[in-house]
């Protein structure tokens, strides 16, 4: 069989028998973790670092979440379920789960509160000016491309990025109270247990694991369910190199330690089916501050390839997926800042658009031509190109004119990786045929779910702990 | 386990036992059939379709093989194992998998030789002016982008596209001859059964499979070896949701009938990795005759995306992949012409430029900055924004202007897909780990092999007859 996968028979002890076993305490792992306990099943957590966390510890916090939500409310905003269900279904990608998608927009709500009551705070104070995580304790932020075309028409914007009350980055926050919440439960937590193998009857049924701790093999029973919620493979160049090496040369891999793959390939051997593993959330943080949005994006050819102020994904993905990573944002005096994070370099300076064109290497014409054009219609606050917000539209005419580098060689790119094992709405994990691979159970960035490419700041810890929950008391049901 | 796979256990009868299965008779599958009963072993092909020929005999029947062959030196042209195989490194797509790569260049030769030695006929006469098979019988064609920039500068251009001689499309030639070689060979085919299921042993050898023929299930027990020929997926539209939906829009899919990804269901359920699902050759045939390479290529923001001179199948992957699918090819008086195949409707006809983008509905001003800074290089015969064949580049400025219609609701484009199961040189099925499925083989689509997104036409039944061959030869030795 598969390397991974090993057979009752072969197991001489088993260390533990519990109802069901979640492989990794991130976000995700502890949704599945509090849901299965609170369920009445006996819970073990089996976490391979020295503690609960994951790469939601290390994340904004943002969770994507709306429909009306007790913190939009508080923070004045009016949404409703089909608004935010319109918006997700145009944004988060191609061939979108429509099951998946209504589901939690229907139970948004809810969810909010169900955090809220494992003790993650929020203050009501909306935060202008940022694409995800604010510097501020503010919990309510844009974190997406809600107002920018054609999504504005599509669905009617409300800001859903929901944030935990800490400066700069809520991840740890998030965390450290989902782990607390854990740690009331009656569920255990095993950390430096490494999952290794999945425990297979020869009929399919996953029954088990085998875990690696200070050496040593371990197994451990499961008698209604295991649970992988192991996270993405962002770490692991094998993988990227068969599902996504263009992602390979990004800067900032948004990772802990063990988003190496190693449940997704635990699932594979086991017979599942995976999807959207060419799927990535691609960064590009160079429009913050905003104001810097009155800049132009041009690629190396000097031709625009973005509407500059939709979400800084949806640049990033435009900038590496479609024009190879090769990028620089123009702007004049007028528009010039530095940006907050990360500071980014100048690549040229120029007194005119031909001697910054010269400057940057880019064909004789092409950078005067992309500048005249988008100043002639800018004169009268329009963009029929690429339809950019008119709060960003100005003519850039004022010398110097500079450049800011975004090559993906050497400025700052953010990703992590979106696919992963095919699930159900309830976290079964499906073979290629579609049928459930019985025992086994999946949520977080170890699967694929809400995103089928697009992305919105919050929608990674969105559907991991909302799918967690699910897969948590579907597994406690056996 | 995973639906498709069954344990010996469960076989009540074995209808026959070889030392080799191979599923499915398209050229890959004949490969292994030739070479595995050549090596001694008993061998069946099992054949879903009433009759041999898969994919490979309605496709244009183009080789690329190279590196001095006899048919490229009886038509006067040099190559070398070296120059084939830095053409191929830098056009097969990110991450190639050089081992193979290097092998297929350094036996091309032999692998030519071969396939004379089977009786498929070549005629030593050059055709110049397509990009894949030629109208005629003639035996070698161009049939990538070798003499495009960047491609011209990496590597020595020769043409390596080598086409068994029938006029239009050569497929069925080849096929017929491949058949025939298996008819006289002592490889057994059975038609009309289709493969529903693996055998696989607890400890995962595979040790046979399960046909269904005319309503009935029989089972066929393989002593050394089970070898996947079954061909691509672009046949079946949940696979593509899952790995590629934007190829569903695509309205010719190169496939016979039985290209719905089942091998490659079958070999995921059986535990084995996969790469490059998401990857598809995408042609866009407009640019024959050649000389409409004068014109020039652009998107729905009136901008150029792609050196017109390329191959089509590079024309079709940066107008899907990266433009939406939203084209048009505009031509002046002198460079109208109707292309050859497919006709081709005119989306618009403008006595200037300005006139032809409104009809196009193109933002105000756009294609007029596009053909004037096109037109201000062209004059120089230079194209320094996409680099196109100097041969092809002349400024755009004889009244009425013409736009060809290159979108894909409404135009045709070509899509066949490229990903498949993970093997190695050998065809041996790996899991997600790089270890081998134990009695688990795979050649052709159902496999991914040299292109890991880029595509020169001829790579995929060249490299499913060369793999093949080399799966054929693992198998019988078992």
């Amino acid at each position: 069989m598969a390397t991974g996968i090993c057979r009752p028979e072969d197991i001489s002890k088993w260390e533990r028998e519990v109802d069901v076993i979640v492989v990794g305490l991130g976000a995700a792992g502890a949704a599945v973790a509090l849901e299965a306990s609170a369920a009445g099943a006996e819970t073990l957590v089996l976490e391979r670092a020295g503690g609960g966390g994951g790469t939601s510890a290390l994340s904004g916090g943002v969770l994507y979440l709306g429909g009306g939500t007790a913190l939009q409310k508080a923070c004045g905003f009016e949404d409703s379920q089909e608004e935010m269900f319109k918006y997700l279904l145009a944004t988060v990608g191609e061939a979108p789960d429509e099951e998946k998608l209504r589901l939690y927009c229907e139970q948004s709500c809810e969810h909010y509160d169900w955090l809220v009551a494992q003790g993650v705070p929020f203050n009501p104070v909306f935060y202008y000016g940022c694409s995800g995580e604010p510097p501020t304790t503010d919990g309510l932020v844009w974190s997406g491309s809600e107002r920018s075309y054609p999504y504005c028409e599509i669905a009617k914007p409300a800001p859903r990025g929901h944030v935990p009350a800490r400066e700069n980055v809520a991840g740890p926050l998030l965390m450290q109270k989902l782990c607390e919440a854990v740690d009331a439960s009656p569920a255990e937590v095993a950390t430096n247990h490494r999952c290794v193998e999945l425990v297979q009857e020869a009929d399919g049924l996953v029954v088990g694991v085998v875990a690696q701790t200070l050496g040593e093999r371990r197994a451990f029973r499961a008698r209604r369910g295991v649970v992988l919620t192991t996270g993405g493979f962002i770490l692991e160049d094998r993988m990227l190199d068969k599902y996504m090496p263009f992602v390979k040369g990004v800067h900032l891999r948004v990772a802990a330690d063990g988003d190496d793959g190693s449940g997704i390939r635990l699932g594979i051997a086991a017979g599942a089916s995976t999807s959207h593993m060419d799927k990535a959330s691609i960064s590009l943080p160079v429009t913050q501050p905003w104001g810097l949005k009155r800049g132009i994006l041009v690629n190396a050819r000097g031709q625009r390839f973005v509407d500059e102020s939709c979400y800084y994904g949806d640049v990033g993905e435009a900038a590496l997926y479609h024009n190879d990573g090769h990028a620089w944002l123009i702007v004049d005096d007028e528009i010039f800042e530095q940006p907050e994070y990360p500071p980014r370099e100048v690549s040229a300076v120029g007194e005119s658009p031909a001697e910054l064109e010269r400057e940057l290497g880019l064909p004789e014409g092409s950078l005067e031509a992309t500048l005249a054009l988008y100043n002639r219609h800018a004169e009268s606050k329009s963009d029929p190109v690429f339809h950019k917000t008119e709060e960003y539209v100005q003519p850039i005419v004022n010398p110097p004119f500079g450049a800011f580098d975004c090559n993906v060689e050497s400025s700052l790119y953010a990703a992590f990786t979106l696919g992963g094992l095919e699930c159900d709405i309830d976290g079964r994990i499906l073979d290629p045929e579609g049928n459930a691979i019985a025992g086994l159970y999946g949520a977080g960035r170890a699967t694929s779910a809400l995103s089928t490419g697009g992305y919105s700041s919050g929608l990674s810890l969105g559907d991991g702990t909302f799918f967690g929950r699910r897969a948590g008391r579907a597994a406690a049901a056996g």
